[in-house]
């Protein structure tokens, strides 16, 4: 009876598309499920998100789908999973249910399924499981961390966390919970491992606040922060400054827009009309008496914040005297563009700061020294690292170990491993799924398979040539000239002496294949020989080997 | 007479393809000529080279291609220039010189071109300028900073440098020239500006080697070992030390074994038979008794490391016990390639290191207080900042205000920014070339033009259909059915269905055709109006627009 199952469908072994089934044998409760920003995005592929189709075997299983917090990697695949089938209610804080809410409206599900506000503190029966949220602090509002009691015993899944004693907006972090549940025997830990590498005690929320209140007072012309929008506490912050500095505060980017509406609504920023300023009225205003906030901290091409720093925004352009601060960290994989983005910024004569020479950001994950708290003060009999790359897991599980967790208790489980927990199996992988992850093309988009990746990954690296000709069907006989139409295989200065070239492998061809039918034979190789001869010519020739399509159009 | 033009064509605004040219009336050299990896991989461009054309009409009036050092980033476009017509000799170091001859003869061009070892200490006459090349500390041998007596004054280049009183290996960086230059007024300064934005005194290469050897001595199994192939001082370290715990060496890596061969010519590492052995023996030995010195610390997917990492490695197969060291930086841009490979490793169950939990790299490159030191000695009238990003050269330009000289004497330039430095002028960009750099496929491949670029850009993000028909040519008569062909569109599941409602599309338009046929009227716009319906198909089916390419073939 007190088996536990847990399976893990995303999450682990990377940042992103966090998604964890919790069962027994009569009930399922899913934890997060979330999406990934693919870098794929060149081929058409915008998102990762999670295989549902082993999920929705259990679907009638699943009593409720429960959203930590409202990051993408915890909520954006929701939508996708209800597409898929999935129908079980939705529980999430009150902010976390505000953004599942709009998500959902966005592909028009909102209707397909129930959203339930969680509110911390109360606990709800969910089939075998009894799950208690607490607000943890993290860099959205809102944050929870779960207590789920089991028939196995008392999990406690951290969510995305860090421990700050002094959270400069938002709940104060419920530690009596966690050393209540410690007191009383926890069964298994979740834990966030994403810093498990930083040594240092980072910044607090509160000196971050005061750096930039520092550094608006000190600011001559404009300043435009850039944050994610899903940054609401920093957001109250900047508002809260403003405010007292006299400034007013211009909205950047249809998710900042969004965001603080959904804030206003959750009561965490109050839309003060004497403070808010259309983004079309910032040129009324001196330059010295507004803060635009802005969306692009990732370096995104098509951002605000990527506009101004290209003078290509319609409302704000920046020059001399004017400061951009870089309220955010950098998201793995972004860094390239976030440079540029830095640079770009910098030659419109604007200040820039960011957090490579300025305080302007603390992550809001917990640390080492506050990863080995959280496992003191739980002392769980089993721990599992989640949320995090394979070496995140490791360092993790070896940080538990070190924290006094039995070795043998630990398990380093990456996705798709459904592993087993009991008081008698003790903690074990049974079986390991495959195929966990779906590549998709946008919010309502379509898959993008490993083979038409494939096809787009060969078109971009070399390009497609297509050659034509017409037959007569019963004869065999060429009716027309051969015709090649080649498509990002070389520059346009070689592409005539290249066709010219690339034909004369044809008619080589072509002569072959006409021997052929003086002996009354219709050689059936003929389109796969063009194709290998079109292609070997242009590897020679350019050390490429494009897709070669012949087409025989029989009349 | 007096006057001085500096034309950066790469490395101002970029880390990468440094290309400088300082020109007198009457002469010229040009500092450094490297390339760039190309972020564009995906898309057939390997590197990123600049634009010579401006360059080769100034030929005659070049006396010398001086590389500082033997980095791609100094040396990797000599090739290319020398393939565009560019014939001045080439003045380099003896590892530097050995380096470049490599690469020359690479692509069979080391005929074609003179190369001269450039003996630190030793004054070469070039035209109107005087150059004297003095050691300094990088994090490759034979790294060599550059005075430059001119009409003008003298310059000091930094070359990539940063300071270490105590080099592990190498020469020693001679403060005492940059003292008396300093001493006897230094007219311009050009200094590395790439680790500007870093406070801290990083570690020194003597840290490093201890800390190496502490882990050698710990390690119970085999000792994998990944660093740039180009960093020979840490290679003789590491050699040094494997030698003294008595255990082998065996190298993988095709450009591992060519930098140590050349490094043995160089005289820089012995290669000592009774320490080295070939990968193909590391099986013979005692895991504890081999170090592996390996490439692929940039998480390069076909590297010796990566195979090592996925169980591929003909000659080696990590396991428990073993131990892969990365010491190496991050060159921006790999981050997530690198973090993957790392991931990877631990799956094999090997410990890994690397810099974000050990000390096991440090940076060539001087930080802030090393770079403040430098502007302190040489106290130069104008100033410069090269190499690196554009906030870099921004930051390093406030430090060198900051640092005594005159605000109106230093000048942020970027590529292109003709630049003329005179008593009378004082410091002031004359002239801004366009067009400054120029993707390549290879090393010795052809450009990557902007239409291919964009092109195979196209075909990777929404893919490419042709729609094929046969027409009589003085009737306009279709001939055949239509056949549409589509790459990289859609995935397999989807193509049928998306083909036949395509086809429906197709005879729309060929319905309307023949409408006008039957009042003896051939559409010209029939083809145009297959593409953009077709297009405009797509797009409300799939949300992308492939590139459509409308064939009739008149027969």
């Amino acid at each position: 009876m007190s088996k536990l199952t847990i399976t893990p469908y995303g999450g682990l072994g990377e940042i992103g598309m966090n998604c964890l089934l919790i069962e027994t044998d009569k009930s399922a409760i899913l934890i997060d499920c979330g999406l990934m920003f693919s870098e794929l995005d060149h081929f058409g592929v915008e998102f990762v998100i999670p295989n549902f189709s082993h999920l929705l075997r259990k679907k009638d299983k699943i009593k409720a789908i429960i959203a930590t917090h409202g990051h993408e990697d915890h909520i954006g695949a929701i939508s996708f999973a209800v597409k898929a089938g999935l129908r079980a209610p939705i529980y999430a804080s009150h902010f976390t249910s505000l953004m599942v809410r709009e998500r959902l409206r966005e592909v028009g599900m909102h209707e397909e399924i129930s959203i339930k506000v969680f509110n911390s503190g109360g606990p709800v029966q969910l089939g075998d499981f009894t799950v208690t949220p607490a607000s943890v602090n993290h860099s959205i509002i809102d944050s929870m961390a779960l207590f789920i009691d089991t028939p196995a015993g008392k999990i406690v899944h951290t969510g995305d966390f860090k421990l700050d004693a002094s959270p400069f907006f938002g709940d104060v972090f419920e530690w009596d919970m966690f050393k209540k549940a410690g007191d009383e025997g926890v069964f298994l830990l979740l834990s966030d491992s994403t810093n498990v590498e930083r040594e240092d005690h980072h910044l607090l929320d509160t000196n971050i606040a005061q750096r930039l209140e520092e550094l608006f007072v000190k600011a001559q012309g404009l300043i435009v922060v850039s944050l994610f929008s899903s940054n609401v506490g920093r957001m109250a912050n900047i508002f809260k400054i403003a405010k007292k500095l006299g400034r007013k505060i211009a909205l950047s980017g249809r998710s900042m827009e969004q965001n603080v509406r959904l804030a206003h609504e959750r009561g965490a920023i109050n839309l003060d009309s004497s403070l808010m300023i259309p983004i079309d009225d910032v040129h009324r205003y001196d330059r010295n008496r507004v803060v635009v906030l802005s969306t692009g901290c990732q370096g995104e091409p098509r951002s605000a914040l990527n506009r101004m720093a290209h003078g290509e925004h319609a409302d704000v352009t920046l020059g001399e005297g004017d400061l951009v601060i870089m309220s955010s960290s950098q998201i793995p994989g972004n860094e390239v563009a976030i440079s540029r983005l830095i640079n770009q910024l910098f030659t419109s004569g604007a200040d820039v700061l960011y957090d490579a020479i300025e305080d302007v950001h603390t992550s809001g994950h917990a640390t080492r020294p506050e990863l080995k708290k959280m496992i003191e003060m739980v002392r769980p009999k089993y721990f599992i690292p989640v949320h995090g790359e394979y070496r995140h897991l490791v360092h993790h599980a070896r940080l538990a170990a070190e924290t006094g967790v039995a070795e043998s208790n630990i398990a380093v489980i990456k996705n798709g491993e459904i592993t087993e927990i009991g008081s008698k199996v003790g903690i074990k992988i049974i079986d390991k799924l495959e195929e966990l992850r779906i590549l998709v093309s946008g919010r309502d988009g379509t898959e993008v398979t490993r083979d038409l990746l494939r096809d787009r990954r060969k078109l971009a690296e070399t390009g497609v040539v297509f050659c034509m000709m017409v037959r007569e069907k019963d004869s065999g006989k060429i009716l027309t000239k051969p015709e090649l139409m080649l498509k990002g295989v070389v520059s346009e200065s070689f592409e005539s002496w290249m066709m010219d070239e690339a034909m004369r492998i044809v008619h080589e061809q072509i002569g072959e294949y006409k021997k052929g039918l003086k002996r009354g034979f219709i050689d059936p190789e003929f389109g796969e020989n063009l194709r290998i001869e079109i292609r070997r010519f242009f590897d020679r020739n350019t050390g490429k080997k494009p897709i070669v399509v012949p087409v025989l159009l029989d009349v």
